[in-house]
């Protein structure tokens, strides 16, 4: 079973993209053939600046691997590393009727939402068809968001299977991420870096602490019960303290006689244990001169291997070459 | 002075398209450094046959070299020997804003004459333009309906180099080829494929003279002047035959005392002998095993080395890779 996830550079992950999107990705490489794409073909729709590009792909990159993306389960490459699959996108613009796309709820979001109408944002849905198909993908793990998107994928590879041949494409089936729980920003709101309410993968220990300690809490008395209800600090707690430890600080609160800045150093701890591994796995491949990029350049070669075998076949079946 | 220009591999060529366009483009050749590319990417839009396509791209190509092109002057390639073409084009769409697009006429006229609307029409103008600025090109000779595709391409160019850097993509200037008189079908119609009134480039001779004997004419009678005004015969002789023969034949209409049948058999043998030397060489080339497959190959590779260093350019400024 092939399982193809595409990772969007947008920036230094945060702990909500750890819980939301990457531990989910991460646990895939364990279930099948899993390959994981960093896509900066997608990203120039929204990054017009080669340095943020290329700084957003390396963090990326080297993130993943720190959190325990292993290169020599899963293959993990940049997108544009195969160009291939902008041949494809083409050949399969010209089966995809513009319904399709303008249908695309993820689009008219985008508009409506004030992005500038780029056709790279409107066409987007036919290169990441191209992306799915191109690997011969069997599963495409996503958000609720992009399965319309996944729709539109197996859509056009029945219309190129029905128009050139049965067996040209492999159809790829969906499967649509659990929601998980929101993970709350330092202010309370969902974390994004759109509030500016995030806490990094790997922050500074001083910047995590301050961060950690700055979160704006309510003015009940040390001796008092605390709320459980819509407390960040417990909820952030809950993902990086063990189920024991989380039982104990809800009791903390329910019981009162503790503060507020006692839970945040317990926060404040669990978060730093909870990441440590990741960040000495990170430290030691930033260590290690060459070693992102070789990771990179031996996934492209994987992937690139299927791209063209794909391409060559599409190819032959539509009359290029 | 670089000049482009993509030809459209939509069928055996007729008088029609040899008078209307190919002896304009096979004139360039002499102008400056002509790159000429077969444009099959563009014709999946409308071709989803592989065995037509590429028979449609053979015969392409043979008919113009037959006809003069000269490999040794101009480089000639088939689009889909260089897919780099694709990926520019990705990226320019990412700077292509919708609306730009949507003013097209070409997209709206082929959707209000019942064209199915694929994205691959839609986004037709991308990927020319990145055809017209992956080779650095100078000029473009179009017909008067691609103007617009040009002042698109024009668009992209200087949104790229304002987002990206002055001068990474070259400005090109279009060059708006002359009307050339209609030439008239069989019928008197303008000569067109789906009027289903053509005569082949290189008719078989038996073919030739059937058809031609076949001109509908009035009733006239032999004795009397014939009518100088509409008559296809005289329309087509003018194009194939001397200047002179040309005015004996109108002097023999105004006069009388000569039959259609007459007048047909002149135009026969001109056409017969205007097109008896590219027939003759259309035959040496079909004689040559391997001679299209190797002018088509030697012309991709030298497109090749000009697009991979703009990709190249490209790639480098905006950040992928």
């Amino acid at each position: 079973m092939r399982i193809l996830s595409g990772l969007q550079p947008s920036g230094r992950l945060h702990i909500g993209n750890y819980f939301g999107m990457m531990e989910a990705a991460l646990n895939l490489q364990h279930e099948g053939e899993a390959y994981y794409f960093i896509a900066d073909y997608h990203s120039l729709t929204s990054i017009h600046d080669a340095k943020t590009l290329r700084e957003n792909v390396r963090e990326l990159a080297v993130d993943f691997l720190a959190c325990g993306l292993d290169p020599a389960k899963c293959v993990f490459f940049r997108q544009s590393d195969v160009p291939e699959v902008t041949e494809l996108s083409w050949i399969l613009s010209t089966v995809t009727p513009m319904g399709l796309l303008e249908r695309c709820h993820s689009y008219k979001d985008k508009v409506a939402h004030g992005i500038s109408a780029s056709h790279g944002l409107f066409a987007y849905p036919v290169l990441m068809a191209a992306d799915i198909l191109i690997y011969d993908s069997d599963v495409v793990p996503v958000g609720k968001d992009q399965k319309q998107h996944v729709e539109v994928t197996r859509d056009l590879a029945v219309k190129m299977n029905e128009a050139f041949g049965e067996g040209l494409l492999r159809i790829p089936a969906p499967r649509i991420r659990e929601e998980t729980a929101v993970v709350p920003g330092l202010d309370g709101q969902k974390m994004s870096k759109s509030y500016n309410n995030t806490i990094q993968l790997f922050e500074e220990e001083k910047a995590l602490k301050k961060k950690i300690m700055g979160i704006k809490t309510d003015s009940t008395p040390v001796e008092d019960p605390k709320s459980i209800e819509g407390s960040s600090i417990l909820a952030l707690y809950k993902l990086v303290a063990s189920p024991a430890d989380y039982d104990v600080m809800v009791a903390d609160h329910q019981r009162g006689g503790i503060g507020y800045g006692d839970f945040k150093k317990r926060l404040l701890q669990a978060t730093w244990d909870f990441f440590a591994p990741m960040r000495a796995r990170r430290e030691a491949i930033l260590a290690e001169p060459g070693y992102v990029d070789r990771v990179l350049a031996d996934g492209a070669e994987k992937a690139r291997k299927i791209a063209r075998a794909t391409l060559a076949r599409v190819r032959e079946a539509v009359g290029l070459g």
